[in-house]
């Protein structure tokens, strides 16, 4: 990808260095901040240097795209003491541990998981559990975004949870406070995601076009109301302000890449609070990759379609106008 | 007052009825709420009526303003207990307990504290402790303020906490956190603000216009770092996004009545956490009317000047540009 063209090319083959492992990719997901990147890339590149940290495409030169895959062992690289065999499965956090971290799936240094091959951080390294095949494990990168979404909202057994939007990372937290065994009201427009959030333990779903979940159910102003805003556009945050109940905890997921208003008066006569949240740590992105192993965490549904190379931009086109899509996996 | 127009006038005695007080006002402070009625009358009630709850002119009829007061019991209505005795001092919340709940100083039902008598809910009482004078007893309403801002905090013994501005609420939350062992660092253009939180237990004062507090001095990154806004103008919360330490705990205090914009992305990429707030609760007013009773609470130099009621309105212009003012008591 550069500069929001996506094109198919022949690179060499990544070579791994000093405590690194060459992998090939088995599966790696669309992610909605790939969307951004391909049809805002200067804007998504500047916001990036702005902000720092967590957003990571800094080059406006060519890049391999990809940042939650589960891939198989091929190579080792210099002083690897290797835990691992040619052929195990292994998923990884998206970052290359070099003098300056490369953040994978957005970087030219090294390409990303939409790549068939890829090198990776020996010590980084998962291994994907016995019975968890290279599809279910690429999802462990998307649902540890949700795991952690939860973990900051900390919640209490009695906090009632209503999750705004059913793509990818609404799905992957309707999944995991579903597997710890909260009543999940989910909302979307969408009649085929709704359905998703079901099959992953949506107590009860909403159109919001038909009915408010939040003006019309009835929820705790003493504080034990929890809302995981997953949507991220322009206003969502001024709207919960007006909707949501005294006292209720918002937890903002959905990256809004804009300025975006709100009326603080109203938030502060509800006394509302809000927690921003962002990716995940080393621990949670291992627990989830358990969690999948276990199967205590249901994902069953949530790969909707999985498409070649070659399809990769029409499901990127797809992805833009979502309606029955969950995630999309590409194969290598 | 009307429609911003601030006059003295000779209004009935009011009669206290079933369960209610007859007080002379003894002092009553100038809040920043009364000043944004004044100024902006017509946006204050429609904001009133659409977020309902805590702001409360609710009525374009003339109104006597006046919430933060200290006042002697006078006579009695039909049916009070009494533990009280005519001359006795005394503290209320700004609340008329009635078949509807009555907002003293924003209604046209009962006079507010700028009256020379008001009727008060017996129930609601409290006395004043034994050696505080009825000024320091008037100051139990904005310090309620600053109590209950700081325990919706939540504060660990090792938060670092900095104050932005330091109005009568930046001032309260000062004296509040210095009392509870915290070494609070607080930001203010004005010199004598500045000033003044020193006095109230300030460790250190920064002038925001030669250095940021935020970006100069060490901050913890790890949820440690707690902000109290409270300034409350537009602009405030996207600066404090662009300048807050990762983690940060931003305490909204001040009250901006517009709608105000800030980058969600910043806040994402740092994972903050907000926590809107406003007023108290009937236990925080009673425990910050003993606190002061007990010499706990330090707010020596807090009130910088007290006003007769013809002085009001000038009153009124000199904090609508606040320089070295802390709070203004009117003495009716």
């Amino acid at each position: 990808m550069q500069a929001g063209r996506l094109w198919i090319d022949d690179i060499p083959i990544p070579e791994p260095g000093p405590g690194e492992v060459l992998v090939a990719t088995k599966a790696c997901g669309i992610c909605g901040s790939d969307l951004h990147a391909v049809q805002h890339t200067q804007s998504f590149i500047a916001t990036s240097r702005e902000v720092g940290g967590g957003f990571k495409l800094t080059t406006d030169e060519p890049v391999v795209l990809g940042h939650e895959f589960c891939a198989e062992v091929v190579e080792f690289g210099q002083g690897v003491s290797s835990h691992y065999r040619a052929g195990d499965l292994v998923c990884s956090m998206p970052v290359l541990l070099r003098s300056e971290m490369v953040g994978l799936g957005y970087s030219d240094i090294a390409p990303g998981g939409f790549a068939e091959y890829m090198v990776l951080t020996e010590r980084l390294l998962n291994k994907v559990p016995e019975g968890v095949d290279a599809n279910t494990a690429a999802l462990t990168e998307p649902l540890s975004v949700g795991l952690h979404a939860v973990n900051k909202a900390s919640l209490h057994p009695e906090d009632q949870v209503l999750v705004v939007g059913c793509g990818p990372v609404g799905l992957a937290i309707t999944a995991v406070l579903s597997m710890r065994g909260f009543e999940v009201v989910a909302s979307d427009f969408s009649p085929g995601r709704r359905a998703l959030a079901e099959q992953l333990g949506a107590h009860t779903t909403i159109d919001p076009s038909i009915r408010d979940p939040l003006a019309e159910m009835q929820w705790s102003e003493d504080g034990h109301t929890v809302i995981f805003e997953c949507v991220g556009v322009k206003g969502m945050i001024d709207r919960l302000f007006a909707t949501a109940p005294r006292q209720s905890r918002i937890v903002v997921v959905g990256v809004c890449l804009e300025m975006d208003a709100a009326r603080p008066l109203i938030a502060i006569n509800k006394e509302l609070s809000m927690q921003y949240v962002l990716g995940y740590t080393p621990a949670e992105f291992s627990e989830t990759l358990t969690l999948l192993g276990s199967g205590r965490l249901n994902v069953e549904g949530l790969v909707t379609d999985q498409v070649a190379l070659d399809e990769v931009a029409t499901a990127f086109t797809r992805l833009g106008d979502p309606n029955t899509d969950g995630k999309i996996l590409v194969v290598p």
